[in-house]
Formats: C-alpha cells, structure tokens, sequence
C-alpha cells in the first residue's frame, strides 16, 4: 500500500542491516509511510508486518518518493545498487559507513544523475536510534537545500548536525571523532591493564578514571585555540618538556607491572620527537600534531 | 625563626622545584610555619622573605618538626637526601614522582628508619596548587594513621584522595590516570590532524570532539564492571566485530587525509588479535585488557 496522503512525508530506506532497520522501524512507529528494500529480500519482508511497504527492486524503491536514504554495505553497494536506477530530482542522504574522500565522489556521482545529496554520518550505534535519551545524532555534510528538506525526517530516528556543503564533512568529523575515542579507549585498557593484577576497586577505579578523563576533555578546545592562532606557547600549563619527563614513569611502571607501554609509545614517541625539535616550552599536544599533518 | 606555639601545624617541605615552591608557597600563604630545604640553596632562600625557615641540611630540616614532605627530582633523590637522617618517629609524606616499586620499598626503606611513610601522586601542575577551584586533588598511598594525622595540612594545597595502605597504590593511579590520558592526548592529537588541513572551523569541532569524549568516558565503567564480573559479553551495546568494521574506514581516513594510523594501530591491532580468538560478540574494549594483562 502506497499512500502519500498522510501527513507525514515517505521515507525510502534502501539496506536494512542492523542500522537500516532500526532507522526503519523508527520511521514506522512515527507513522511516516516507508519504502524498504534490500539486496536479501527477508530483511524487507521482515517489515512488512510493521506497515512498510516492501520494493522488489531498489528502483522501484526509489520510484515510491520521498528522501531515499541509503545505509548499505560500504560505498560500493550505494553505487551497485543504484546503478541504472533514475535519480532526477531525487534526494539522497547516504548514511552508508565510509571515507571523506568516497563520499566526496559520491555527491559527484549522485549530482551527475541529477540527483541533491547529503552524506551522513552517524554516532550512535543501533540500539539508540529512536532513542533521544541516549543522546545519538549523525552529521550530514552536502547540499544545504537536501538537508533542510529532509531535516524533519531524518530527525526522528537521531539528532542532526549539518557541518557543512562539503558532502565529505560528515564522514571526516565521524571518523575524527571516532578516531580520537579509539586513542581515549586505548588509554582506557593501558590503565586497567596496569592495575587489574593489584588489589585495586576497580569500580572505585573506574570513577576515578572518567573523572579525571572529562576533566582532561578540555584539551581539545585549548588544542584548537593553538592550531588557530599558531601559538603553541601562551596560557601553556603543562608544557611538552614537563610532559616528556613523565613519559618515562609511563614507562616503567607498564614494564614493572608486566604490560608494557606499546599502546602509548607511537605518542610518546611523537612528544620526544617534537621536544628534541627545541619545542619543550610549547603545550604538550599542540605540536605533535604538526608532525602527523604539517600545514 | 622557628616558633612552633602558633595554632597551625609546621610542614617542612624538602626539594623547592616548580611544585615543591608551589606548596611551600600555599602552606606559608596559609599561616603554617614552613621549614624549607633543597639541595641548591639558593631555591630556599628565595622563600625566606615569606616567612620560609630556611634550614641549612636535610637533617636539620627534618629535626624542625612537622610532617616531612618530600618532592624531590627522583626517588634516588630522597634516598641520598635522607641518608643519615635520623627517620625516628617522623612522618614521611613523599610527593616525588616515580613508580609504583619505588613507592614500596621506599616504604619500606623509611620503616626500617623508625618512620610513617605515605606516597603521593599529585594530579595536578603547579598553578593548580592552592587553587582549589583548578580541582587538583593527590592520591595518597602507606600508612593510614600517618595519612590521617596530616591530612589536615596536606588538604590545604591540593585535594586528597586516600587510596588504601598499599604504599604503591598512589603512584599506580597516578600512572594510570596519566597512561589513560595520553591515550587520549594522541586521539586528540589524531582527530585535529585528519581535519585541519581542511576548512573546518577547529573550535567548532573542539567542542564536538570534548562532548564526543566525555560522552564516551562512560566506558571505563562499563569495562571496570566486566572485568569484575568476568562476563565480557552482556549489556553489550558496540561490539568488538563492529569496532573492528570501523578500524578499515579509519585506516583508509587516515591515509587519504595524509596523516597515517600510527598512533592508533598499536590499539587497532589488538582489537583485530582479540576478534581472530574468536570474541566478536564481547564489549569492545574489555577483552583487549586480557591481552595486556591476562589474569
């Protein structure tokens, strides 16, 4: 059943893996009509029950109307399954998983076809969708017009962010973000390692730790004011010298309490470079990030 | 001048480096007699127009009385300081950075001498010291009673947080809290180099990435609460198989952005290691403690 009657705008959603069907179901039980298909068919028959109307092909997906939004496999199913498929004057968010630079080639792609495209991306896993206490939401870079049409839709399931017409945005903040917790997690499983054989609270531990990892969360921001102005020097309170001279008692104590610091020595490693390059009275992370990526 | 009838405890304070001033300092700037010493002199002199008594030895600071707070350039530092000293009946508060071994038999070493010892960790840099709204705070580790009866006077630069008898457990947290940390120092350091090449507003992004961290330094409880209970895969919301999809894309970010992935692979790879043992089902980041320190 096709019914563009109701007042709530169609959604198109093209792959229901875990995250296509959560954003799917969500749409569903907000009462918007939604158009689902997928490559294996019994993911979309799976929502049938749920009032989805199941496309037999992704251009018959596509056809239906509404904002298509694509959550498929990588960057190349978006293309397989939307190759031949007609897109004049289509929008398409892609909230499918991947780089900067794919979804850069995306918007072309997607353009040439006549379409307007949005890339997504998204930071939550799939059990917060349609869950605004959980607090999850996906940036969206790309066509600022695609966005503001879709917004109320894509609204629902997460909140949004739109970072900007560089439909490669959205993916670079995801994957930076991503990125830095990957570093943060890191951290995380070198601190338990090194008190985990000890008589240690370790849920005791653990409130210490987040504590003490929000309160260093500010980093980024005084970061960003260095990188900004270029001086690295002014307001610096612990600068790179005094943060070397601890590296070896990082050190140490991995080795004595048999862990080793091969999960901090690539930064460490970095700071000394930086330290060794004359640079000890700078802020301790501000200069290592121009070895990873000189201006 | 030495007048021990004033109402506020004396504190004598060996080793007048940047935190060992700054201490000093806050204890002189709160009423409390203060005997100072360090091996250059001219470091204490410096304090006698505040009202510092200057002791010419570390003996004769030590017979002035008052808690003995040591914050010297290494633990080798306070065994040749205080060699010969006669220790009997003192209290040893030693702030001086080392490790968790150190920390142990340097209890040890002050027991034989007839002292109370207690070790520090101080989370904090030394314009933080007397401020307390900076919320710099130390860990103190050994012996209870001699924690307890200065703890009075060690509240009053820094925050205190006891962390049981184990002389070694202070310097533990402390290296811990700084391991997590630069974990997630070189995150951020990472993240701010995959866009800053690019037109991204970076205190915009700033303030992203610091509520991206806070919001995820949750996970320390998460992990702490399975690594007690020894079940790794209930309650779980991202998995290791799912973390691990995610790895590629950073990669592949990390290499079109021209930053490289050295600083998260150490992480990366044994997440990948953990996932090959069959755990894809497990919390992300508990298991990888088990590689670090199995139990």
């Amino acid at each position: 059943m096709i019914d563009d009657t109701l007042d709530k705008p169609r959604v198109t959603v093209l792959g229901l893996g875990a995250m296509g069907t959560a954003l799917a179901r969500t749409w569903l039980a907000a009462g918007h009509p939604v158009t689902v298909w997928n490559r294996t068919a019994a993911r979309a028959e799976a929502l049938a029950p749920e009032g989805a109307d199941v496309a037999a092909t992704a251009a018959e997906a596509v056809a239906a109307g509404g904002v298509v939004v694509t959550c498929l496999w990588d960057d190349a199913s978006v293309g397989a399954s939307l190759a031949g498929v007609d897109l004049r004057g289509r929008d398409l968010v892609d909230l499918t998983t991947g780089t900067p630079a794919q979804a850069r080639e995306r918007a072309a792609w997607a353009r040439e076809r006549g379409a307007r495209f949005v890339s997504g991306g998204i930071m939550a896993v799939p059990p917060m969708v349609g869950v605004p206490e959980a607090g999850g939401y996906a940036f969206y870079g790309g066509s600022r017009a695609a966005f503001e049409a879709a917004e109320a839709v894509l609204s629902v399931p997460l909140g949004t962010r739109y970072v900007g017409e560089d439909a490669g945005f959205a993916a670079l903040y995801d994957v930076a973000l991503l990125s830095a917790m990957t570093g943060m997690l890191g951290g995380i499983a070198q601190a338990f390692a090194l008190v985990r054989r000890e008589d240690v609270p370790l849920e005791d531990f653990a409130g210490l730790l987040a504590e003490w990892l929000v309160a260093m969360s500010g980093n980024a921001t005084a970061t960003a004011e260095r990188l900004t102005t270029g001086d690295y020097t002014s307001g610096v309170v612990s600068n790179l010298a005094m943060m070397v001279a601890g590296n070896a008692t990082l050190r140490r104590t991995a080795e004595e309490q048999g862990v080793g610091s091969s999960l901090l020595d690539p930064y460490m490693d970095l700071m000394e470079r930086r330290l060794a390059q004359g640079h000890g009275d700078e802020d301790g992370p501000t200069g290592v990030v121009d070895l990873l990526a000189a201006r």
